[in-house]
């Protein structure tokens, strides 16, 4: 690799390193480009040589902001107990976004009005879906679940668990201990969804 | 009621709508004073004086929202079927989010940065959110729901909704029919929660 290229790296890395940095402390509107190129200590136009575009920095965090997530919610599969399995994952899944609560409004909330992540970023989104669906998919193979489209269940799943951790990060919930909320609302989805649903929870 | 008396409801009245209507075409970033003051034909300090500052009419809006979402969620108590009258204001609930999209935002995302809703917003919230615990409390009493908290499991029902709700409205969820995902879910969280699972759903 040429000395030339590496440093395009290196300066690449370092405007989302920074980019990130901003995401975290400021929210998805403190994302503007002077700031991200003044923090790595490149010229504005650095930003726009690496990039194209505000929109290309935006896609570069939601493809790391979807990685981190991916490699969160990926649970071993336990054919024994398919729904514990579920249940760690999406317990990781609001750990994710407590810990990067800029992050996971930048993923899921598309604050920045004319912005849309790109085909690339949309197909990450789905990798970290898929471990869910793989999840519902054995629960359903070893009759833990009852039968069905396993994308469908899994994006219940999902809604579900997004709404809490949604209004969790806002703090505009009427209860107080969301810890229990939280593990109270994945058994209730998961008994609604089992084949035998006493045996399954509390 | 003194003619000044009526003029300054009649102005009141009227600014609201025009942020209202600017609110429904633009999102909550739309609602800047003086376009709300311009498409009233009243002067921008007409806002201050009627409201106090942007955030009264935010505040305003809100608690407008809140109303118009209690009266959608509302539902006749049924002792005989508890269950579908929950199923049916949460519908309602749907519904409303779906005919009134920026208001939903407004209401539930928080999207302007510095403003916390008023004690009487949270108190008209509140109250909506008390028509579901009402009727957790009658699927409860009649034996339909386990027991528990019924504030905590209508939280569960609310944050499933939510998700749903919010996810369909921007677009980002990985299936397409959203009406049968929504009764579905609806469903899954009744069975979850029901003392009797397999006869309280399909």
């Amino acid at each position: 690799m040429s000395r030339g290229r590496t440093s395009a790296l290196v300066v690449r890395e370092a405007l989302l390193r920074a980019a990130r940095e901003l995401l975290d402390e400021r929210g998805p509107a403190g994302l503007a480009i002077r700031d991200i190129a003044a923090r790595a200590g490149v010229a504005p136009m650095g930003v726009y040589n690496r990039f194209g575009s505000k929109d290309g920095i935006l896609n570069a965090l939601l493809e790391e902001g979807f990685a981190e997530l991916a490699a969160a919610v990926t649970v071993r599969p336990d054919v024994a107990d398919p729904l514990g399995a579920i249940t760690t994952g999406m317990g990781n899944y609001r750990a994710f976004a407590l810990a990067n609560p800029a992050m996971y409004r930048l993923m899921f909330d598309l604050p920045i009005a004319g912005f849309e992540p790109s085909p690339e970023v949309r197909m990450m989104a789905l990798a970290a879906f898929e471990r869910l669906i793989d999840a519902v998919q054995v629960g359903i193979a070893t009759g833990h679940l009852r039968p069905g489209d396993p994308e469908e269940i899994a994006q219940r799943v999902w809604a579900g668990c997004h709404g809490a951790t949604s209004l969790e990060l806002r703090g505009i919930a009427f209860i107080t201990d969301y810890d229990t909320h939280y593990a109270a609302l994945v058994r209730t989805l998961l008994r609604g969804l089992a084949t035998h649903p006493d045996s399954e929870s509390e």
